[in-house]
C-alpha cells in the first residue's frame, strides 16, 4: 500500500505540481499580481513560450492559476492565481528561503 | 540567461531534491528522530529497500541527512536530519497543510 503515516499522495502530487521546472518561477511572478503572457514570459528569463504556455494549462487545469479574457479591442487576456494558487505563497516562500541559506549559489549570480 | 528575479537555479534545486519521490516521506520519518533503515523502510510503506538505500545516500551527499555509526555488536547504523535537514521541516509542513487541504484525496484513503 503506497498510503500511510508518511508518504502522503496528495503530497506528492503537490510538490510534483509545484517542482516542475519553470512552475515555481511562473506563480512567484503572478504573486504580485495577474499577468499578461508576455509579461510573464519577461518576468522568468530563459523560459521559452512554448513551455510557459504549457505549464499555463497546467496550472488552470490544476486551478492554481485562471485565465480571464477581457472583451477589449485588442483582447486583453491576463492570468491570475485562485485562492488555491495563493496559498501557494507561503509553501514558495519557505522552499526560497531554505534555498537561500542552504543551497550552493550557482556559478552565476543571479540576485534572487 | 536563467538566473533574474524569478527563477531562481537554487530554488530549482531545493524543489528537485525534496520533490522526489520518497524523499518526503523519509525526511518527515526522520523528524521525529534518528532511525535505523529497518525502521525507516517500516515507516514509508511501499518503498522498496533499494530505493530507500539510494535516497538515503542522495540526502547524505546533500548533507540533509547524516548516516552514524556506532560501535556495538552487532554494529548500529542510524540516520539523523542534520541542521540543513530539520530546517526542511516548515517546508515540509507548508507543502502538507496545503495539500491536504487542496489536492484531491487519493482513492484509497489513508488517513495522512
Amino acid at each position: 500500500m503506497e498510503g500511510g503515516a508518511h508518504i502522503c499522495p496528495r503530497y506528492r502530487r503537490a510538490i510534483e505540481l509545484v517542482g516542475k521546472r519553470w512552475t515555481g518561477g511562473i506563480i512567484r511572478a503572478l504573486m504580485d499580481g495577474p499577468r499578461r503572457f508576455s509579461s510573464l514570459l519577461d518576468a522568468v528569463p530563459g523560459m521559452h513560450d512554448r513551455v510557459l504556455s504549457e505549464r499555463l494549462k497546467e496550472l488552470e487545469a490544476a486551478e492554481v492559476i485562471r485565465r480571464r479574457v477581457y472583451a477589449e479591442t485588442p483582447v486583453r487576456i491576463e492570468y491570475e492565481l485562485t485562492e488555491k494558487g495563493r496559498e501557494l505563497e507561503k509553501v514558495v516562500e519557505e522552499m526560497q528561503r531554505w534555498a537561500n541559506r542552504w543551497m550552493p549559489a550557482p556559478a552565476q549570480s543571479d540576485g534572487a
